[in-house]
């Protein structure tokens, strides 16, 4: 180029700051890399079993729409999902995947000079919606790592960090990338406690895995709550990660704001009937569930077989401790054609987050893993 | 609820002042409230051609992967634009349509006290963008209507808005919602006169409409002005309006900013395979201008058979004056099974846009204009 330009001067200033979010490497990738077949990745907390067939056949029936426009209010999907949650349609916001819902609801209620608390270890995804309108983030330390739930969030250090300026709160229960979950009734009284001014953000991508004995509606908080939010996700449990489709639940005035500020067609139309196809299929959200806790299980058998300490997970993933050579033993796994998450960045250095894979693949990782530590 | 909040009070300010985008109505949507059938929509310059089989194979052959998150880097449609265009791959961001890259834009390089300045009658995501942001707009005249280029971007005015707060300039080339369309050589000599700490956007998603002895490749202009950002979508021409892809080509600086605050995984799994074929299939895009050409002269002729005036235009659609009665014309014209777009929202109250359709599309339009008028 052949004039000189700073661009960061010209941008708005938070923004220099701010790291791009580092997502798991995609197979191809590793494939242009390192000329490797048959990868493994367990990286992004995908959902192992593919998409469901009525999900495949809802988007085979819909492809010659694709040249229209989605229906940006997206009638259909918040009829059902309205139905399957007992909640109005005018309370659901949608959005391109919950990473969208979670920074358009930063857009709304945060900006320079007002305050976002959050915990240490939370999903990364919060620090970057805060720094990205310029808001300023209290991270409440963890709990220590030696505590029961070590790595969890401490509602006590987040409800100590309250100001006046404070304008968000966001909790990920269950939490990424530890797998810490909080107790619903410890988690109300938390909310309880909030000012009502203060939007109280509840995410629950993980939700779907949750042993269903420890369950609750969260939706009928709102009705106590009305500062509450809470954030769900088809990426997970619902196998529809490609897709990108999110959700909010919300007071309606909420969702009117939110819908202000989010682009009119955030939702592509695929997603949409794709969506409401998933929706549907209970009994692929059951196996989804069983294969989980059974991977859970392998995984955690395995782990204790090579004498490495994890984090015990409400979630789809595992982090176990590898130790200083971390970094080390990504690089070599990789190398194994196995993909993990490094959580360097979520300042777990001595960590590797696994994803729970298929049986077999779970058996290939602790195979790996076996070789390279 | 039982309990009482103003959340207007707790929105970042410029939020408020925000009305939501108002899309063309859906025709599910048309079919709910009327019950009708056979219902044309020529309100939302989608390719009446639909997608290309090309198009449809490649999604079908991806569907076992919408269980994974896509790619966030996009790779390979990356790399199939960079040789498209002759520019590296660096240059290229990606977005979820070209409104969220002209979103990010906002984003990066506004904020509250800075200045943006578009002209009158221009695509109404500027708008939105400026202000969700909470900078400040700075809308230029558009040429009186009596001029030959009625309700075109006024550069000259433009330029005079210029101030030191200024930050970003965005200009639709052709225009959405009146079909404008500068001279390449006038606009070259407007960008060179602009400091080059503004960042110039030059929206080109009518594009490939253009005449081709018309077309010149700006993309070539990057070297000269690097604070210009050309932006680009899928969802015209390439008839992908339903899966959401946009880009933007600029000095890889400036793509390194956008990167920071674009969502990971804004651009859904089977959008980066569609729009890679659809980047192959140059038959398509001839045989789709070619239907546009035809299409443009046949409304043209219609309307000039019922005495209505219109905008000339070098896009996919039309924006005609039916008077006063505007709003009417357009609820009778939905009684008809006609979906078209009113543009009071542009303060344009006597205008209708239309689509340019099919040949028998167009037809029926013509028809339910003349009962209806």
């Amino acid at each position: 180029m052949s004039i000189k330009n700073n661009f960061c001067d010209l941008a708005f200033e938070p923004i220099n700051g701010l790291f791009p979010y580092q997502p798991g490497k995609p197979i191809d990738e590793l494939q242009r890399e390192l000329g490797l077949d048959n990868i493994i990745k367990l990286a992004s907390n995908e959902n192992p079993l593919g998409p469901s067939e009525r999900v495949k056949k809802a988007i085979q029936n819909s492809l010659n729409d694709i040249s229209m426009y989605p229906d940006g209010n997206g009638f259909y999907l918040k009829k059902a999902l309205s139905e399957k949650l007992g909640v109005n349609a005018d309370m659901i916001t949608l959005g391109n995947g919950s990473n969208d819902v979670l920074d358009v609801i930063a857009r709304v209620f945060l900006s320079m000079g007002r305050e976002c608390i959050y915990s240490e270890y939370a999903f990364v995804v919060y620090s970057i919606a805060t720094q990205s309108v310029g808001a300023t983030a209290r991270v409440a330390k963890a709990r220590l790592p030696d505590e029961l739930d070590a790595y969890g969030h401490d509602l006590e250090t987040m409800g100590r960090l309250v100001s006046e300026k404070t304008s968000v709160i966001f909790i990920a229960n269950p939490n990424n990338p530890t797998g810490t979950w909080i107790e619903p009734d410890q988690l109300e009284q938390f909310i309880k406690k909030i000012p009502k001014h203060i939007i109280v953000v509840l995410d629950e991508a993980y939700c779907e895995y949750l042993e269903p004995q420890n369950v609750v509606d969260t939706t009928r908080w709102l009705q106590r709550y009305p500062n509450l939010i809470i954030t769900r996700t088809f990426s997970k449990a619902y196998g529809l990660a490609g897709l990108r489709i999110g959700y909010a639940v919300s007071h309606p005035d909420i969702a009117d704001l939110l819908n202000r500020v989010r682009h009119p067609f955030n939702v592509n139309s695929l997603g949409l009937v794709a969506a409401e196809a998933a929706l549907q299929d209970d009994a692929y959200i059951d196996k989804s569930r069983e294969l989980n806790k059974q991977g859970l299980q392998q995984l955690a058998s395995g782990f204790e077989k090579l004498a490495l300490s994890y984090i015990p997970s409400a979630g789809n993933f595992i982090s176990l401790n590898v130790g200083e050579k971390a970094a080390d033993i990504y690089t070599k796994l990789l190398h194994e054609a196995v993909i993990v998450r490094p959580i360097a960045g979520y300042n777990m250095p001595d960590y590797l987050r696994v994803s729970v894979g298929l049986a077999e693949e779970n058996e290939v990782l602790l195979s790996a893993l076996k070789k390279v530590i």
